[in-house]
């Protein structure tokens, strides 16, 4: 089910390095944007403009974040809107909008100017529409992401490699959907749906342009519970396609704390595991060096102590590496898990909470990849 | 200027991936150890050992962390002073100790055992000695790790690669001097002094083994500002030469924070560009992706904004990149700068704090030696 099934307009081109997509609708929004302190120009003005809890359209350009561009990267961002909402006939406060590429430079605006009509003119609700709109806010992308639910009647599609790279691997996810619900309630279960995107800690850094929106086309009536369940699985797996997609990476692993002593010590648990790089590497290298999670669960600042469990299960089979600080010696099984995608399971025996992270191996390419780029 | 010069004994051996190394000598001993929650066996026994504040020997076997081991690993580490304290003709409790290597395994104590006399029996004061023991200790190193104070009377010793990798490369060091302190004053100044090795965050993973110790032989007077000073610059070069035998690194680099609001900010910013994968995997290609450094300090949680300044300089050339938000195209020249070992300067413009970090450049070779090491 595409953007274009749930009845929004679409188009995008595609130049080079550079594209432009928008689209046109009318509905609530929210939106989440990343928690980095210096925030790219779009991002600002994005949330500045959804704050009204309204949009009639979206524009995204790629393969320049205008971040790092000071007042005149405002004004640019907010030019792009101009221009949008000249062609989609409504308020330029109207227009969301989203960039992702190379900091510090400006706009082509130029550019920009010269393509808007032609994607605009080409504005539809086939499913070339909706593939041209995805294609245009691809960067280093090597497949655009999709998540869909019938039930909830919600359509997402997203752009990021799993090494968010900030110049180039913003992660931004476009979600639709035509069930009814208003701006604040959008936010809400936005909010608590995003968590699987945050816990993508696959390499640490976080974009300047990272964004997330929900838009919803107000159209029919689906329950919130509902909803809010088809929304975390949608982002859940929109978070395991951008890990999948990782720069260089060949498979990707889940990491499930459970009995820690709190919330928080769960969650950095699951996060120092899924970044540490000599983790990373073991997986790649389908090593199963338990060791290094011990060291990473040691020096994650968590109340822990050697009385860890440790598995690696895939779908078919389940390996205790370790139980309660016992060494179990089933290495040789657990290097067959890794050989796919796999989950770590760690049990602090702690206390009753629980977090998860997920992550991607480390790889050549993912060196090469982020050596060889040239700014 | 060897241990063996400051009068102590030295010597040791190897035998494949396993080594054992003893030292002899009477004096006053201080020691700072991991802050990894989990520690191994020997730094829980080292620590109690020297809470005297007074030893007459040391023993390090390298190869196998005793780490995850339980009390059985407690009961070898002690077994382990045993060995060498009825060698030494001293108390057990008068032998410091350290391990390293991997994680989980018993040590064999019948080795040991069987090479302790050995080791014992070629104790001396010649330049091989001090090989022998420098050798004996070494994991992963491509080279041992030295520093000396003439003026101080500083003399020590290490072992560790850039990319701390708690399977295989420990930061163990022994620092000896001639001039006399008591133990307390030893602590507070060795404390102080390991500032740059815990600012080696080079990959974030800390490990459950990392050992230094400080002992004083007693001989001589050396004022107490001298020796600080002295002290810092030894810790402060071994912190180099460990970062510079980082697991395929190529080049080093030093980031210096100014201009933070407090102290906890200049710290972190420093950390967070140094352990920036992104940013390292630019140095590695010459990149002056300085985008990535912005990144960095934008997600690192300090207060900052936009208005930075960033510098790349080595002992000939200083390249201004930002300056206070503004982007000055240097691109070309900062290349140049990044060609051999360099430092990033960064300027908050928020305050009167500074901080720095030590970091090492990511590369294929890192990615082949920790996914292909097996455990």
């Amino acid at each position: 089910m595409e953007l274009t099934d749930l009845g929004v307009l679409c188009n995008g081109i595609k130049e080079g390095k550079f594209g432009l997509a928008m689209a046109k609708f009318k509905g609530a929004i929210a939106g989440v944007f990343t928690s980095n302190k210096i925030k790219a120009a779009p991002v600002i003005v994005c949330k500045e403009n959804i704050s009204s809890g309204y949009a009639k359209g979206l524009i995204v350009n790629s393969g320049n974040a205008n971040a790092f561009t000071g007042e005149k990267g405002i004004e640019d961002a907010k030019e792009m809107c101009r221009i949008a909402s000249k062609l989609l006939n409504c308020n330029e406060r109207e227009v969301a909008l989203a960039s992702t590429g190379v900091i510090g430079r400006r706009l082509d605006m130029d550019w920009i100017k010269r393509k808007a009509p032609e994607v605009f003119a080409g504005l539809g609700k086939s499913k070339e529409c909706a593939e041209r709109f995805s294609n245009a806010i691809r960067t280093t992308d090597k497949f655009i992401k999709k998540a869909y639910s019938e039930k909830a009647k919600i359509s997402a599609v997203a752009k990021g490699a799993g090494m968010i790279a900030p110049n180039l691997a913003t992660m931004l996810c476009f979600i639709f959907t035509t069930a009814k619900f208003e701006s604040g309630e959008l936010y809400e279960m936005l909010k608590k749906a995003v968590k699987p995107l945050n816990r993508l800690t696959v390499d640490g850094d976080t974009s300047t342009n990272d964004t997330v929106l929900l838009v919803s086309l107000g159209k029919e009536k689906v329950e919130r519970y509902v909803f809010e369940e088809e929304l975390e699985r949608v982002c859940y797996s929109i978070a395991k396609q951008i890990a999948k997609d990782g720069e260089g990476a060949t498979k990707i692993f889940e990491v499930f704390v459970k009995g820690a002593k709190n919330e928080k010590d769960a969650e950095i648990v699951a996060k120092t595991i899924a970044r540490s790089l000599l983790v990373k590497t073991a997986i790649f290298g389908s090593d199963p060096n338990w060791g290094r999670i011990v060291s990473a669960i040691g020096y994650s600042g968590a109340e822990v102590d050697d009385k860890i469990t440790i598995v690696f299960e895939n779908d078919e089979k389940s390996v205790k590496l370790v139980e309660k600080g016992f060494i179990t010696g089933k290495e040789e099984e657990a290097k067959e898990v890794m050989k796919k995608d796999f989950r770590i399971i760690v049990d602090l025996h702690k206390g009753v909470y629980e977090d998860f992270a997920i992550g991607c191996d480390l790889s050549y390419e993912y060196v090469k990849i982020n050596s060889e780029y040239t700014t």
